[in-house]
Parts: C-alpha cells; sequence; structure tokens
C-alpha cells in the first residue's frame, strides 16, 4: 500500500531546538521536539498532519523537512517569538536525561486549533502536552478510530485529574516506564501495565528505553527487548519516534484495536527508535528509508526468536 | 530423557542462610547460597553435584532438600564454626540489593576439593566465588565439556587478573549487567557483551534481572525480556536459578557450543527464574515442578512472539 492511499494521522506536540549532551558528545540548538521526531517516523509509513506552534525564528529548511516527507504543516502556528528550547543532558545512564533548561518561548500559550481539513482525521496522536491541551485537540476530531496520548511526570504531578479524564477517552497510552510506575504507584512495568489497562486505554505500552517496551492489553501482555544498539550517541527522541512508526504501522494496516497489527506497530517503533539513537537529533530519521527499516526487521527477528 | 541419563553437572558455590528485607516483607535466615539455587534449578533437568561448605549450625533438613532432588552432596565439606550468612536489603529498586552484612564464616577459609567421582563431571559451573578458587576447581576436572563461571564487582576490584585467567579457561560467562558495564567500561549491556565475546568465552550472557538477558556468541545476539512477573517478592537467587536452568537444560542436551541449545537454555533461565522471585528464598524452587515449568513456557512464546 502506497502512504497515500493509507488513512491520515494527526499529530499534536512540541516543535523545538534542542541543546543536548550525552557521553558520545554534544549538539547545540539541533532540530528535535515530539512532533517533529514522530512525523519524521509516521510519514515512512502514512500520511501526517501535524498541529503545533512555532517562532519566528524557526527555519524555513525545517519546514521543509517536513513537507517533503508529505507531512501536511497547515496547522502549524508560527508566532511572533522564539521557539520552544530545550536542554539536557545524559550522564552515563542513557535512560533518563537530566533537564538543563526548559524555554517554554511561543510554546507556553500555545492554544491547538485544527484546521477543518484535519478535523476528519482517523489516527489521533496527543503527544506529551499539558492533558488540559490534548483534550482541546480531541474536543476538534471528528470520529477519530484510534486515539494515543503520551504524557509525563510534570502532567503527572501538575494535573492528574485532567490526565485521568485523558485517559478515559483515549484507545492506547504510551508512557515511559518511569513515568508509567509513578503514575500507577508500582515499581515495576508489568504491574504497572496491569493497573494502567484499568484506567481507561485499551492498549498501554510502556516505554522501557534500551529494554524495549510492555504492551498490555485485555487479552494480556506482548513483550520485546529493544534492537540492540551498542553505540547509543543521544536517546532524545527515541520514545515519540516509537510512537511515529506505531501510529504510521496502525494507520497504514487500517486496523486499531486489532492485537496483531498492535504486536507489528510496536516491533516497528522498536526498529525506528534504533535509529534514532544512533546519533544526535532527528539526523538518522531524516536519511533513513524502508529498506534499512526491513533490514533491521529481518535482524530483529532472528535476535528475539529461539 | 529421564535426568539420569543425561550428563552431569558439577557446581561449585556458597551454601548460605540469608536475612533479606524487601518492599514486600523480610525473611530471617532463610535457606540460600549460590549453590543451593543452583541445583535446586538444574536438578529439575540433569544430575548435580555440588561442592561448596557449610557449618555445624547447617540443618539436616537443608541438606536433605538437595539429596531429595538427587543432588550428589558428596563434595560439601561440614566445618566447625557457623555457616554463610548475608543479609540485605532492596529498597524500591528490586534489581540491585544493599548488603547489610556479610558474615564469612566458615566460607571464609573455604578450599574446595573434589572427590574422585566428581572429576569426570562434563558441565561445570563456578559460581560467584573468588576467581583463585574457581582456578583451583577447574585444575581437579579431567575433561570437562562446557565450563561456566559467574562473577561479582567485588571480584572485579578486587582480583582483575586472576579473573581474566578464569575467562580464558571458561566457555562460558554468565554476568549481571552492572558487573559486565564495570568489567568492560561500557555503558550499556549490548557494548559489554560485545567487548566480553572478545575476553575468551564464546558465550556471554549478561543478566539483567526484571528486563531478561542478552546472549553474545560469536554468531551474533540473542535477546528476550523476563518472564513477566507482577508481584516480585524477592528476587535474591534468579541469577543462580537462572545459571542452574541453563546448565541442566545444556547437560540434559547433551550439547555445549550449539546455538540452538544456548537459546533455550536461556529461556529456561528466565522461565526458572521467574518462579524463584514470587516468594522469599528457594521456596518457590522448592515446590517447583516440570509441569509448572512447561505451562509457563507456553505463555512465555506467546508474550514474546509477533
Amino acid at each position: 500500500m502506497s502512504p497515500s492511499a493509507s488513512s491520515e494521522i494527526l499529530v499534536v506536540g512540541s516543535l523545538a531546538y534542542d541543546s543536548i549532551s550525552t557521553p558520545a558528545g554534544k549538539t547545540d540548538r539541533t532540530l528535535g521536539g515530539s512532533a517533529n521526531y514522530f512525523s519524521l517516523a509516521a510519514s515512512l509509513f502514512s500520511k501526517v498532519k501535524v498541529v503545533g506552534v512555532v517562532g519566528d525564528d524557526y527555519g524555513a529548511q525545517d519546514l521543509e523537512l517536513l513537507t517533503s516527507r508529505g507531512v501536511d504543516v497547515s496547522g502549524l502556528q508560527k508566532k511572533a517569538g522564539k521557539t520552544f528550547h530545550w536542554a539536557g543532558s545524559y550522564d552515563g545512564n542513557m535512560n533518563e536525561a537530566q533537564t538543563l533548561a526548559t524555554e517554554l518561548n511561543v510554546f507556553g500559550d500555545f492554544n491547538p486549533e485544527l484546521p477543518p481539513s484535519y478535523t476528519s482525521a482517523e489516527y489521533v496522536f496527543l503527544a506529551n502536552i499539558d492533558p488540559a491541551l490534548q483534550l482541546r485537540v480531541l474536543e476538534q476530531v471528528k470520529k477519530p478510530k484510534f486515539v494515543g496520548a503520551d504524557t509525563m511526570n510534570f502532567w503527572i504531578s501538575s494535573k492528574k485529574e485532567t490526565l485521568l479524564k485523558v485517559l478515559g477517552k483515549i484507545d492506547a497510552l504510551l508512557i515511559n516506564e518511569g513515568e508509567a510506575e509513578m503514575l500507577t504507584g508500582k515499581t515495576n512495568a508489568i504491574a504497572a501495565s496491569d493497573v494502567l489497562i484499568e484506567m481507561g486505554p485499551k492498549a498501554v505500552v510502556v516505554k522501557r528505553g534500551e529494554y524495549g517496551f510492555v504492551l498490555r492489553t485485555k487479552e494480556g501482555h506482548f513483550i520485546l527487548p529493544a534492537f540492540p544498539i551498542s553505540n547509543v550517541v543521544d536517546p532524545t527522541g527515541a520514545g515519540d519516534t516509537f510512537a511515529g512508526a506505531f501510529f504510521g504501522t496502525l494507520a497504514k494496516s487500517g486496523k486499531a484495536l486489532d492485537l496483531a497489527a498492535l504486536k507489528e506497530a510496536c516491533v516497528n517503533g522498536c526498529l525506528l527508535a534504533s535509529f534514532t539513537v544512533e546519533a544526535f537529533g532527528v539526523q538518522k530519521l531524516k536519511e533513513l528509508t524502508m529498506d534499512k527499516v526491513l533490514a533491521r526487521a529481518e535482524q530483529f527477528s532472528r535476535i528475539t526468536r529461539l
């Protein structure tokens, strides 16, 4: 199936410039943000429409990167001021970043508004933003077939009530292991997924970084390790890449809560994330082709099968 | 194949009484030690001969537990004094224990001596003891077919030279993730396994606790998550249980460095370890039957396959 024949994905999230330091080196003001990682990954599989906000410093080439992949950017707001900037550092532990600076800038009073052409999207991903904004996006979508969301520790502590409302309205929650444990009060991903599946979503994906993922549905668990990468350069965006490939795969299949489709979506999530972490920012995703993904898929199958 | 028809396994390691505290509760002076966990797991598959030392406080019922499983205890020394005692605590993080007390007692001047009937064992496991003692055991074994060893941070810092000699003489290293990283200076299990495989062993198993394992051979990686357990009560002994099931499976197959046999050995390692962590000490291993293992094997296959 060609990407254009598949169902459309709407993503709302951040577009950012990131300054990142890891044991492998550092980079300043590289293109980042959940919506960028997500869109670059998902657009390998399906058509993507992005909602977000950028400042007047946002590079034309960064916008063209998305449009060159067929991503619809008519839902991007351009505001006077600077683009969201995040600075973080990974010290030895590649599974968790230390945030050094968060400059929200134009993202601070972001109010997502969907162009009319966006409201009929069937697949909707609410990346990690204020749960109140996640709800506002959902209100504008007519009849989504499959809605997923991510969140983070900040919203779990500051807006738990609103976040629980979001959980009641989505099909899939994609969440980091530490945050899954924080939200449920459990101390491992398995126990946390068992609680989260009772909180509304019909599918829960706990992202475990270098250890892979736990998919929990009403039918049980599906668990795999990450695709093995010995030289992790920068883990930033791995989770959003996973989500992009996950949604891209589902939208391409035309299915939603089908178990086989969800499993394949998770595997593709792992595969694409394994490329993202091999270089800073979106560098690897930029050059990624389906041939490279398929080669790694074949390897992954050998690595994880008896 | 009945266990008695298979090749024999020789294990050298500790027999201990452990005092353990975890978020799930605590227990005082429960039966433990690498040789006990290993022997109880391995004896479900193959015949086991154990080498170690106990004090005069060692319970007759604890010795009978091994003999009731067909374990040969003629290589156990009984010395005047107290049995090795370890006290540890897991606080929230079930992947790493805080050691509260290590009383070596009779284990302090342990000098392993093999009865003549032990010296023809084909499968040899050198559990985590002084690498000098690991070498002394190896010198006494005539013609082993497959030798494996474990180690820990204490020996990596204090006896690295001797440990490297051990690595040059074994077929398989089974090692915790943190210790694999410490020994290699790498920051993830994949990179560490890539270095360890160049240090002598023909197979390296990096044990990742709740995240499963990485098997590295010359042919590449085989990686699976742990069998999912939502209610982990006590992770003590999970690694030695893994090693026991790993060796038991290999010895039963009669194979050694065959890739398919090594993979199956790792899967059985995961399965048996998943029982060990469900209760304190060796409680679950005591009651374990092959039927329960096979039921979980079928589940594990479903959980990890597309």
